[in-house]
């Protein structure tokens, strides 16, 4: 894939550390990367940031160990937009999370940049229906949204508006793929998206136990970082369940729907139904219940190196 | 710690997976186990699991390298509840999550097992208050709520009952601490304790996001193996919050409150108003702010090094 990337250039509009994370994920994958970033020195200083960065990472042995000025040689401080996009395959923008100031970047985008070039945003909230429907261009409009420290954490929310074309999607994807990156593509649009919305119902049933007095927020840190956490850096929460029972997620839910719903007032999604809407038929397809015992080990071997590392570090 | 836990036996009541999980981690730590089940055969069969997983554990270096014959030696296979808790310091129920057997088998290890010895359930789901109300001795029952796989998760969640005596759980927590685990106090009962409830909320949210049909199940799989779960491996949801903002969990707050309950209905707690009962005010304390750049800087060094461990594994 790496090979492929080389002598094609992208553009990242916004250089904050977002923007700096992204040059980062597109240099180390072979790209060339042209940044502009409208408040002045924000663009130089940037370089010296990403510079920095790639060099730590080399010294982890995270990014291969090319020469760091290799890496610079790569990459174009653009004067303007117009300058930034010229010969790219591809732009993300990682503007300020501001609906009026998006609309106004994004127009300004789509008009400076050639015809069929996918131009996607980095905003963790604001849906493209919201802030790109009166662009022209909108069909290459779609939401690329990383994770903090974006340079590190592979996740990627690809999220089309409805008036996406496929093809930028199907673009989209694949270039973030090639950047060593995980695409994970919504179906439609959805306040908050995916990740946002995981983290916000934990949280905020951590805030409810805050208020309720139940314990205290260290306690609650620990309950993640000593306890779901460690499978859950390496198995979904889907994953989990279904192999925490020996029918798979039918079997789990039979037994332990009752126990969750006495806890949330607010529960009112019958989990028995929705498995019936494609979901136990997709884990049965991913997690063949025939080898659970091969997965319990699997699991159990991942996680006793993840204590033996975390012990280590 | 460990020298102490030398000639101390523990009782553990129960065989299955869990009961053999904490004989685990309590034979590796220096203690004696007797171990009972009231199921014909069950006792011995967990005998042998119990060999098969130290070995396991030992080749990949988790535990000391003794001889597996100096641990079976340590083991004690009772005849029934009263020989098991005969000279043990701590007794550790491990039975079906029945309200009645609960209560029953409770009963019978209080009437069997000297005063003051502290009498703790597995339960994932069932508060003291509701199995031990009637035993003569609840003063010494509590809840120790161990995470599954319970040899490899080092949190255990400590539920006292209103009537549980403040020695016994201090005791509770010095011997939990004490075979390498990370004891977690909750202050009062809740249905579903910290873990399952923190759980139970995003899976709440996951079933959902699958109703609505906003992506599969790998999907929402991957935005926590790939993404949340790698931060959570190590650091808690508030922790990653206050972390996350130059002024704190109030800074994050203020930014991020309206976008949070733009996507839950149901969200009806104020996160403003519960960050003055204390949250901000333990959060500074356990990180300072005016470190902020060292704590984002280990936390990059970390998620490189989880990241490297990950690709190896």
């Amino acid at each position: 894939m790496k090979d492929n990337n080389k002598k094609k250039k992208v553009a990242l509009i916004g250089c904050g550390l977002i923007g700096q994370s992204w040059a980062i994920s597109f240099l180390s994958a072979g790209f060339s990367v042209s940044l502009f970033d409208p408040t002045e020195g924000v663009t130089e200083a940037a370089k010296e940031k990403i510079t920095a960065r790639l060099s730590d990472l080399q010294n982890h042995g995270l990014i291969s160990k090319r020469k760091i000025s290799d890496y610079l040689n790569q990459i174009y401080l653009a004067p303007s937009i117009s300058k930034a996009v010229e010969d790219c395959v591809y732009v993300q923008e990682s503007g300020p999370e501001n609906l009026d100031i998006k609309q106004e970047l994004t127009q300004n985008i789509d008009k400076a940049t050639s015809e069929n070039i996918p131009i996607a945003s980095s905003t963790s909230g604001i849906p493209t229906s919201l802030y790109a429907n009166e662009v022209e261009g909108n069909y290459r409009c779609i939401v690329a949204h990383p994770i903090n420290p974006p340079h590190l954490i592979p996740a990627v929310e690809i999220v089309p508006a409805p008036f996406t074309s496929q093809s930028t999607t199907k673009t989209v994807k694949e270039i973030i793929s090639s950047i060593g990156k995980e695409p994970l593509e919504l179906n439609k649009e959805i306040p908050g998206f995916v990740v946002n919305r995981l983290q916000g119902a934990l949280l905020a049933e951590a805030f409810n136990l805050i208020k309720e007095g139940i314990c205290s927020a260290q306690e609650i840190d620990k309950a993640i970082s000593e306890g779901l956490g460690l499978r859950w850096s390496f198995m979904g929460p889907f994953q989990t369940i279904h192999l925490n029972a020996p029918e798979g997620i039918a079997g789990y839910v039979d037994r332990y729907e009752k126990m969750y719903q006495g806890m949330f007032e607010h529960l009112d999604i019958e989990w028995s139904s929705v498995i019936k809407l494609g979901l136990e038929e997709e884990l049965l397809k991913l997690y063949d219940l025939s080898e659970r015992e091969k997965y319990e080990k699997d699991r159990d071997n991942r996680l006793t190196k993840l204590i033996l590392h975390k012990t280590k570090t």
